[in-house]
């Protein structure tokens, strides 16, 4: 099949107002636009805008909506689940925000951040810390994602625990609507009750409502002490009891609680170079806990101590290693970031990216783990992340002697296994990923009834014709 | 004009629904309901509704909507802009979420409440109290606000600073919509990313897009450790630089850090027995700081010593006084808490609920403070609240010798006066408080265009018919 042929003018209309930096249209040009990191899909697209501004993203939107063509936002193209990948149909273009990578505003007094959404998550983080501040969000991707990116599926990471999600950490949003009108929201106050809270619908629509163009994010104080143990359980539940005992002692001191498996971190050890077991005896459970505060004589040797003294009483805790210095901080934390890679070198996988409320997370990882043994036996569970905000990465490696093909044939079997425990233990198919292509066909038997129905009422009264990103989040 | 007359039959299908306890349509029993405690609307209404469950919410919203009245919902009806007051066509009935105030389930390991919209505030506070645990929403009105109303204004309060508005703390929400339908949306998680965000849409709605029936909110874990200062302060440059230093040192140790007046604290110490100043010499300004934290040994005292010893060095804090005991720490509290007490006493004055970026509270105090007494001269400022975050209470005392109805009748020009300086400040005309009837005329002039019109086409798809407290938020 050929690509389907542009609209009458559009083209050359949007190459009028783009320039040639502003306009791909060769496939060689466009190709990286087209697939996703994960390779799970392979779109086409008539051609790649590149909007230098707000008011030509404006512009660009006028002139798609006005030839019927649908629209794909795509900023560092680092979603997990085809948000940003075009439909194999070629009728659409892709509207690349990466030109827009200003950071307009910085104030260390408000505490704030005025970003373009082209800029790199890491960008904004390097700058918040040149002006003696923290942004706090931060993810694997953080070297290619954007902020128009993470604010559109309302990114997590590793600090939600104690900063919250892309979302609580945004005050306010430039956002072009599907009609082509321009809505300046960015505001930054801490409080302001003057109507719908609009910018929340936009964070995590992604890119189904509008485009986000810029952002207002909220800044934290740079933690003068910071402290990372790594520490082997005796089980799931202990890991839970770590975590309560933490946050019942000193609450705003974890920066991040993860939880790891025994397996995973044995795939960490024999994959990658330089990676070692930094406890002297290999358990079946790990977590590692980031403790961090802005008062430089907060004692978080003293809170680690105090805390794991008790655990270790309870049998909770066998073993633990508090990093000391900055390079066995990053080298316990390497443990944990190199969990996909590791699991990538092993073999197949298969990823659920899935959260229960904290208290259910030992009984996720368990029921889970076990159900996907017996559907596939040999599989090996390994779940790893965010247990503090009970978001735990639920993958599955194949079994050592089985085809990779063939256990990946079997995904959505996985899948389903997976998140008909999650439906029992009350939680959610998708934590921190957000829904893109790959979970829109879960939306109605998850979200279905008067919840789906009246996002549908939504995207009908903002995007009547349906043409930004179509396909994602809604079935 | 006599009331307007009920549709045939819908008050007897209500009586039959809801029974004798369920249904208020005695004039004298219905009273109370139909005016704001601000006393600034008299409204009319045909009958309260007070449903005991769910499912008799969504009974009575179908009810109603097949006979097209206007559905008025109220919670503990202390807004403070009208917003649950009907209007004066008494076509509408108001529905009383009173009946449904249990507490459906604390969990202290998640740390989750669900708690249905008529739960009082300071119940669920006492609720998360004595399961171990805090829910930090707190408010002057706390006493009979109620869940479904703090949410419904997204509420603030003297704790934002640290834990955010009402819609931060809030996980799920349970609604009833405009056709009727149940969303059950009260999940518990921290980690959700299935689509729009609609319970962010819900909160800060005033009722205009459904009825709020039950929340899922966060708690937080107790403070162990607390300690609250009350300083006389150069001037309100200095204030603000007393908040960053700390913040700088200690960012989540900070519950409050509220400004007031020398005039506002003279008017509590003058009108409310037992109020006293607790510094040795009356200043211009003021600042109480409340510091907390979770650590029983977090040496609040060495953080407000290494603080304010500083800050003394460089002349911003003229004197300071330590609670340390809980007997003092009320006292301080009250020196602020009784401030609209005091103003009320002291004569006739004009509330601005007014926003800007931290940075420009000192600017927007001395401005709007000159903008006010250059109107009307004799005016006496009061500007006090939430320096933290950017929210005060920009409130104009009468001058002495004014007549109280004369300097009320200014109350527009008083309010245009102050928004004018809030506007080129980058401010919000409403902070905390909300729209309700009170300030839908200004809706037009602050968010409109591509803001108020996408407000208007959500309106729209979710309540076609309009009659979800009519006459609130949008003009």
């Amino acid at each position: 099949m050929p690509d389907a042929l542009p609209p009458d003018g559009l083209l050359a209309d949007l190459s009028a107002l783009l320039g040639p930096a502003g306009l791909l249209t060769d496939a060689a040009d466009i190709a990286p636009a087209l697939s996703d990191w994960r390779g799970l899909y392979q779109g086409r697209a008539m051609a790649v805008l590149r909007p230098a501004s707000t008011d030509q993203v404006a512009a660009c939107v006028k002139l798609c909506v006005a030839a019927g063509v649908p629209i794909v936002p795509q900023g560092g193209n680092t979603s997990m689940v085809g948000g940003a990948t075009p439909s194999e149909d070629g009728r659409a273009v892709i509207l690349s925000l990466a030109r827009m990578n200003r950071i307009r505003a910085l104030d260390p007094v408000d505490m704030t951040m005025t970003a373009e959404a082209g800029v790199v998550l890491k960008i904004a983080q390097d700058a918040a810390a040149d002006c003696g501040c923290l942004f706090p969000l931060s993810l694997g991707a953080e070297g290619t994602a954007t902020i128009g990116g993470v604010l559109s599926t309302n990114a997590g990471g590793n600090t939600t625990v104690r900063y919250g999600n892309a979302r609580d950490l945004m005050l306010g949003l430039e956002v072009v609507l599907p009609d082509g009108q321009v809505w300046n929201g960015l505001r930054r106050l801490r409080k302001d009750n003057t109507g719908y809270a609009l910018r929340h619908l936009f964070v995590g629509a992604e890119g189904t409502l509008g485009i986000v163009t810029a952002a207002t994010l909220r800044m934290f104080a740079r933690p003068r002490a910071n402290e990372v143990l790594f520490c082997s359980v005796r089980d799931e539940d202990a890991a839970l009891s770590v975590f309560r005992r933490f946050r019942e002692t000193d609450e705003t001191a974890i920066r991040a609680f993860e939880y790891m498996s025994g397996v995973g971190v044995d795939f960490a050890v024999k994959h990658i170079p330089g990676v070692t077991l930094p406890v002297a005896e290999r358990a079946d459970h790990y977590i590692l806990v980031d403790l961090a505060s802005t008062r430089a004589d907060a004692d978080l040797q003293g809170l680690a101590e105090q805390v794991l003294g008790a655990a270790m009483e309870e049998g909770e805790v066998i073993d633990a290693v508090v990093g000391g210095s900055e390079a066995k901080r990053t080298a316990i934390w390497r443990i944990r970031e190199e969990h996909p890679e590791a699991q990538r070198k092993e073999g197949a996988s298969v990823k659920n990216d899935v959260s229960v409320p904290v208290s259910k997370v030992p009984e996720l990882i368990r029921r889970a783990s076990a159900a996907c043994v017996a559907l596939i036996p040999g599989t090996r569970p390994v779940p790893f992340g965010h247990m503090g905000d009970g978001n735990i990465h639920m993958n599955l490696e194949q079994p050592v002697d089985m085809d990779p093909a063939a256990f990946l044939a079997r995904s959505h079997d996985i899948m389903d296994t997976v998140n008909e425990v999650v439906r029992e233990l009350d939680g959610s198919f998708s934590a921190e990923h957000g829904i893109g292509r790959l979970k829109t066909d879960m939306m109605e038997s998850w979200r279905g009834g008067a919840e789906l129905s009246t996002m549908q009422r939504i995207k009908s009264a903002l995007d009547p014709a349906g043409l930004m990103n179509p396909g994602k989040v809604l079935p």
